[in-house]
């Protein structure tokens, strides 16, 4: 597919009687901006047949048409705009000239930007999100299942890598059981166009940035969603990509510019090695081809370096956060992207949303790894990625560790502690994206073998550690799977579908320990949400004792315990030697039973289980 | 042990009936001092029965003394002089007087400072290190086996745990062997007196700080090895005990102060946890206990906050680098040690030897772990040690694993190459130690199930990847053993002591394979020390590709490759991906073998198997 892709874009740009035949104004991207963002700048991309033939104009107060740029590929203009803060909003012509052919006339618009508290909130330690697959949660809309003229039609839930039917109006069905759940973030992998031949369900390989993909519904739907959502006290979480492109993009079938992406002699794949950025000692062959390798043939590598990219891309996710109030971003495969642009990014999201929340997709080797890439330049020599969180797979991978491995001088528990003393690498840990599974992953009940006390333990643990906690939609029904092949962790939540046979998002089509499970995250979930100490209250963690991994989260009104026994009988924690948090405190609550616990001299805890008790006086 | 001790020492402290009795004038330390220091002050310790009830005067131009300090012990009086830059060397009399008394005198010493080029020389990238343990390398003079006087006197070889009767003459004896072998600098473990009743032989419980423990030898012969050393182009490195005393230390039995060491209620170990230092959630308690706990019941816990030990400890290093004209110090335990003091310390060491080089032991998890000690402050937020180098167990662990360990994303030949990338955490890691094994580790020829394939394969790592390689002992005659117990691995080098069976110090007295051994190390360390580009030049490595590791040392004028194949079978390398390194060499001689390689295009390497090749035009 992608050499036949080459040798047509290679030809494209060479000969002009290859261009693409459309029509003489396509599409003009950003289709509307608005007025009042710090940066006054904003490029506009105008693709339309054998546009560059033609000069442009516009004429409104505030607005300076500063620059027109012509590209290697006539079919394209690029715009830069100036528009002065003052500019009143309001729509204008551009007009585009050319002698002996009738004037194209684009109206632009320039909004009032949206002044809401609830606009780009920010998604932090004080929430819990749900991340899910929009095609595998609910089918709210079964008119949109399949749609005339786009490249995979076929809908195929016994099918793992079709296309299911699920879609945003099915997740605005279940708000109100996300809310009940004690969740306050959401976070659905990507929504936007994808219209690629296959599994162009999973939202990954974007044909269409501006466009929500129609399967899923429409751009006001998206907005309404937010809007929803935000009225529930929820908040949402887009997740970008920045990396690849669908091959079957407008951008790609009819390229700016050859260099749009990354081009090579051969079709090459990225290394998929972090450690090719950070090693001082690596070669440039090796780095190149980890930044530059495309992520797969249906996903061509996007050039970050190249500035009219960079300037789609960053407008583009401002576009998005403006439009429909967004309060948190997340950015796929953050290791693979230009690191340079990738900060300046950073920098520019953040000015205009100073409470917008981002963390990067960093599934890397080693606590020191991922902390390469957050923001601080707290362990990478001399540069500042700008990037305030990751995705916090060494917690993930030291939780199992805990729950399913033998205690070592570094395993069980040990490894547990030693990671979580390794936050001296981060500037804030308290921004990391903790969980236990996501759609790349085996599904935790799978990961510790069915094991309902494990499970228990493993969402104590998610739902009490420093950081902001996410959960993968069905954990909390018990949903298992593992994740080669993928599908297998991406299957429908049972009761999304007209028709199911049990309704998982009720009681009653939940079994009795599904009920428990249900029950357990919802009574922690809505503790937490009610509990300061457990969100952004201190950590203190001590080396865990008789096997017993013990922690304290507690600010000026709370302190609670966390103990795990991960032992494989029950064990006996003597809390004498915590008097620096426990001094004081003479019995608790158990957070999960609400039982009294009369003292805490002594604890009996049974094996594998976590004990979460708040302290009294 | 240790009870009754603190028990005597609570007394000794309390009562003055209880004081030990000693003569008048015990001694005098540092016993003598030298004129030329940037630090003009030194605190002389003065141990004396009853002593702190004398007056203290000296009158000699330039010296000052600043003030007398008594303490809690009335035996002990500590001295502050200043010695001004311009004062000449020479002798005066402190004397120390009582109403009623005899006046008591002691004749001090300033000397000149040693301006050599060969004092303090720094031991550097340049350098192969052989590590041995003294009691066990040779026993060159038999008249020091058996001290009388001394607590543990017997001598037998037949035990682990005793003396063997190994020394300093006996090093002396086989320096031209080292020479031969194509070592470069000498580390003993502590040769310093351990006038301990039990295992004394492993030198880590110090009794005088002052003194050549006299089974070893006298700090004359200790002055003459260093020089003889020096002669053959052979630098010393001293191995330095700051987190503990042996408890028989004259320091112990009649304390200046309680403060000298940490006290606990009962006997407390430390926790042994490096992590517990610097964890930003740690507790207090798993903090004080890692730093203040013993190491062992006989090795009290030096307490480095108090400023009489400070000084003390920091002139006894600061004396044997002058006295001996030492290059370079090991520092044992460093994470035990405490942080601010240890950072002070080598300030002070490198300010008045800028060549000295000093790394500290740090057998910890994680490279991060093992940065965080390091200078620079690249990973420890807000301060630094000041520790220019610290022992590379990550990169000893991650050459093992390349040999044993099976390919897997982060396994086999890829965890030593993200072993390496991880490089970046250090402000410089050619000052890192590099090493198969230790007197604390198993055997590397035992490590690698006594495969000589691989033990060559790790020996051409350990000589040709980036820091200072060090040897242990034997490893050149292939000697076995696990470290479990320690006595395994501390084994006599045969042909060491008068009448051993066999001499493996001569190609007679070893066999076919210890000679082939043998000359593998001796040719690569020969070759080593003639290839500035293996010492000093640069690193670059690849992401191994084949199953196959590839790294490079180059500099302006030579490039050497490394080629090692991890796979269980023969594997072939092809070399058109590494043009950075490669490009204009087209031939290349086998290092090992002296064998001209007519192509690189492509290298067939046998399993398990380390090419070691200098390119050529």
């Amino acid at each position: 597919m992608k050499l036949r892709l080459q040798i047509t874009l290679a030809f494209s740009l060479l000969s002009g009687s290859l261009l693409a035949q459309i029509p003489a104004l396509e599409r003009v991207e950003p289709a509307f901006w608005w007025v009042g963002f710090k940066n006054p700048k904003v490029q506009l991309i105008v693709h339309g047949n054998q546009i560059s033939g033609k000069t442009v104009s516009l004429n409104y107060p505030g607005v300076k048409l500063s620059a027109v740029h012509k590209v290697e590929n006539a079919n394209y203009l690029f715009l830069d705009l100036s528009v002065n803060a003052a500019t009143r909003p309001g729509k204008f012509p551009i007009v585009f000239k050319q002698a002996g052919k009738k004037d194209l006339v684009y109206t632009y618009e320039l909004k009032q930007r949206n002044k809401g508290t609830d606009w780009a909130q920010g998604v932090t330690n004080k929430d819990l999100i749900y991340l899910l697959m929009p095609d595998r949660f609910s089918n709210g809309d079964q008119t949109n299942d399949v749609v005339p003229g786009m490249l995979e039609t076929g809908l195929h839930r016994d099918s793992m890598y079709s296309r299911h039917g699920g879609d945003i109006q099915g997740l605005i069905n279940h708000l109100g059981y996300l809310k009940d759940l004690g969740v306050t973030a959401l976070w659905m992998t990507p929504e936007i166009e994808n219209d690629e031949p296959h599994a162009s369900y999973h939202g990954y390989a974007v044909t269409d940035y501006y466009h929500i993909d129609r399967r899923f519904g429409t751009n006001d739907l998206f907005k309404t969603y937010v809007a929803k959502s935000h009225q529930l006290g929820l908040k949402v979480i887009k997740d970008l990509v920045h990396n690849h492109i669908g091959t079957e993009s407008w951008l790609i079938q009819d390229m700016p510019m050859k260099s749009w992406v990354h081009q090579w002699p051969k079709y090459t794949n990225s290394n998929f090695r972090d450690a090719a950025v950070m090693d001082p000692h690596g070669s440039a062959a090796d780095r190149k081809q980890m930044l530059d390798g495309w992520f797969d043939k249906r996903m061509a590598d996007v050039n970050q370096t190249n500035p009219y990219v960079q300037n789609y891309l960053t407008q583009n996710h401002i576009w998005w956060v403006e439009y429909a109030g967004i309060d948190g971003l997340r950015l796929d495969t953050y290791p693979y992207n230009d690191p340079v642009y990738m900060a300046d990014w950073a920098k520019k999201l953040k000015s205009e949303f100073p409470h917008l929340s981002i963390f990067g997709e960093t599934l890397v080797w080693s606590v020191a790894n991922q902390a390469y890439f957050t923001q601080g330049n707290t362990v990478n020599r001399g540069f500042d990625t700008q990037l305030p969180g990751i995705t916090d797979a060494q917690i993930k991978d030291a939780i199992t560790e805990a729950l399913n491995g033998k205690e070592g001088w570094t395993d069980g528990v040990n490894r547990l502690y030693n990671i979580v003393a390794q936050d001296f690498m981060y500037q804030d840990a308290t921004r990391n994206t903790i969980f236990l599974d996501n759609h790349d992953m085996s599904r935790f009940y799978s990961v510790v073998g069915e094991d309902f006390t494990k499970f228990k333990s493993g969402i104590a643990m998610l739902l009490t550690m420093r950081g902001v906690p996410q959960m993968y939609y069905g954990d909390e029904i018990l949903m298992k799977g593992y994740s080669n092949p993928d599908g297998l962790v991406r299957e429908d939540f049972p009761g999304g579908w007209a028709g199911d046979k049990k309704d998982k998002f009720t009681a009653e089509g939940r079994n009795a320990q599904e009920n428990e499970a249900f029950n357990y995250v919802r009574t922690l979930a809505n503790y937490r949400k009610n509990t300061a100490a457990l969100q952004t209250g201190k950590l203190q963690q001590y080396i865990p004792r008789n096997g017993i991994y013990t922690y304290f989260r507690y600010d000026a009104q709370k302190t609670v315990m966390i103990a795990y026994n991960g032992n494989e009988k029950e064990a006996v924690l003597n809390t004498d030697y915590f008097t620096e948090r426990m001094a004081g405190f003479n019995t608790g609550i158990n957070v999960i039973t609400n039982e009294e616990i009369a003292t805490l001299k002594q604890l009996s805890i049974p094996a594998k289980t976590t004990l979460i008790i708040e302290l009294s006086k």
